[in-house]
């Protein structure tokens, strides 16, 4: 099935941090159908670097959606009962309002003139995109990662408009190690004197820091088992060392792959204001003393999942959820799924998955 | 205690990758005295970043040694009992020739003309520095991470001429996961522009990468426990978030002083040869078709500790090195320690590695 993105304009968005956003893009794609009581509606949250093409192919370049292998006919959210919808974050690159987008008081890209942005208001900026869709309330909102973060903010934020929440390898907020592993990537770009202080949109990007930024990522999104699995210390087209700094382990090919990939598609300062929203991101901050103090106001049922092998959004900060909401008496599932592949095992590891995410909406959308 | 480096010149070095080295230079200190029948000398190997001042109050610049907590009179290496040395690496930046060393082909520093150098390299070196001191047997080899490494491939270079042996925190071969973040840590550098393919000896040194490569390094020697007891997500000098990219987190804070610092005091291309030889590091390779076999030739005791915390060198890699040794029905004892530190551990967390470390040197001293 091939998908159109498609786009939405609205007038302003005020931010957190008190400034106005104005106006304010947001990029979506939608599979299946939305049913006659407008009750059938399921919100997917992507991860850092994902976007809208959360399924199926891009009409515009091919490529297959990001958790394609979770989203169509028959999967786990599934597009012949469900009508699925995927938005690219503000502060993003891929369609939505981002550091990279025209500052209409200038003409020119905001770059670092953008301001701060949280997962707060990601999330504002989707409930004005559920709202004109003509949907009151969503059947679920699920996500891994910093997708888990938004599904969480939305139970908070909007208790009214979402039945049941899936939050997935994610926490209720970053911890110091998290907010580090960041701040190397933000360091990675920002020492790069491609950079220019963010002002690089009509010369060459900081390919070289994001690169480094994004190498740090994927160490972080697999487990040292599945390194080992995968590399083990291969050697790259050689049976003996090199002697060398070129690639000699599989291990670095790898890595210097990936963060030449990511450099094609991916905006370097996008890469600073999402990680940052990531580092802010505390879903008790401004709201409440505690945790479960903020979860009091959610209504929606949440079945949580987190992964064995997951060092990077470990099982600990999903039980922190789970411990809060069953503390307030709320409806909450929770199962750590086996698995080896790291932080990625949300995006791959999906038969357990598949099967939970599965009941959990048919027992959700029958209640 | 003041102390001195001192300095030993040999006329060459052969080198794994089948270049000679010519000159060679190792620094070095020692504490204690070396007794009449030459029986209690002590090698202390040091880390990726450390350097010969392991102890006492250097007499250049007044800094404390490394592991003065662990080495001096009535500590762990009882410096009234014991003689103990400790001398730079191979590839280092601290008085042993290294990338920064003056090729006398050119009259300039060797920069990436410097051959690759091994683990076995460095300790053939130390085996040299040893001989000319006039000692047959060191009564033991210690060190902690690569320190390990290199007490490891003692005790199988030159089973003759080590009575026991103390990896702490170590492994027999570097896994893929380790391998990758030394990787990241060398790109880090190498996009530095400063870096001028290593030839930056006579302008600025390319300090962005190589305080990016030190950050990330700092990441993976605490653990997500201790970097939660330490900094947890306190604001550095605000009560609120400061919507902006300068520092928020006392994390941030903290990695971007350590970066800053460590480029005061190390030279980039010895951080890509020694995080290099550290990656080749594998001491079975080249010796036999397994661990186990290559332990064979040992005859010195093992004292082999590990830190529960520690996910950059983990326990199980420790076990794997006891394992081969009890396979081949060697003197081996096994610790894991517990601490909260992480890899640190073994440079902060010395109350039970003192007890443990001081009863095995006494026992194999008397034996």
């Amino acid at each position: 099935m091939s998908v159109e993105i498609q786009f939405q304009q609205f007038d302003s968005l005020t931010l957190d941090c008190g400034t106005t956003l104005s106006p304010v893009q947001i990029a979506y794609e939608t599979w299946g159908q939305l049913n006659a009581s407008r009750t059938n509606a399921i919100l997917i949250e992507h991860a850092f670097s994902g976007d809208s093409h959360a399924a199926g192919i891009a009409a515009a370049d091919g490529r297959t959606g990001w958790w394609d292998n979770m989203i169509g006919p028959g999967k786990a959210f599934d597009t012949d009962k469900y009508f699925v919808i995927c938005s690219n974050v503000l502060g993003g690159c891929m369609g939505s309002t981002g550091p990279g987008s025209i500052d209409p008081a200038t003409g020119k890209p905001y770059a670092m003139s953008f301001p701060v942005i949280t997962v707060g208001d990601m999330v504002r900026l989707q409930k004005m995109l559920i709202d004109r869709l003509g949907i009151g309330r969503l059947l679920a909102v699920a996500g891994g990662s910093m997708g888990g973060m938004q599904a969480l903010e939305w139970a908070v934020a909007f208790p009214d408009s979402v039945a049941s929440v899936l939050p997935i390898a994610t926490t209720a907020r970053h911890s110091a190690q998290q907010i580090a592993f960041n701040e190397v990537g933000r360091q990675a770009i920002m020492s790069d004197p491609d950079w220019c202080e963010g002002a690089y949109y009509d010369r060459k990007p900081p390919a070289r820091g994001l690169a480094v930024a994004r190498m740090v990522g994927h160490i972080t999104y697999m487990s040292d088992d599945s390194m080992r699995e995968k590399f083990g210390r291969r050697l790259r087209n050689a049976t003996q060392f090199g002697y060398h700094f070129e690639i000699d382990f599989e291990v670095e090919s790898y890595l210097r792959y990936r963060g030449s990939q990511f450099v094609t598609r991916f905006d370097a300062n996008s890469y600073l204001y999402i990680t940052k929203a990531m580092d802010y991101f505390d879903v008790a901050a401004g709201r409440a003393p505690s945790l479960a103090a903020a979860l009091e106001p959610v209504r929606a049922r949440f079945l949580v999942i987190s992964f064995t092998s997951d060092w990077l959004y470990p099982s600990y900060q999903s039980i922190e959820i789970v411990s809060a909401l069953r503390g307030r008496n709320k409806d909450v599932a929770y199962c750590e799924l086996p698995s080896n592949y790291g932080h990625d095992a949300f995006l791959v590891d999906i038969a357990e998955q598949t099967l939970l995410v599965r009941g959990f909406l048919a027992s959700t959308f029958k209640s």
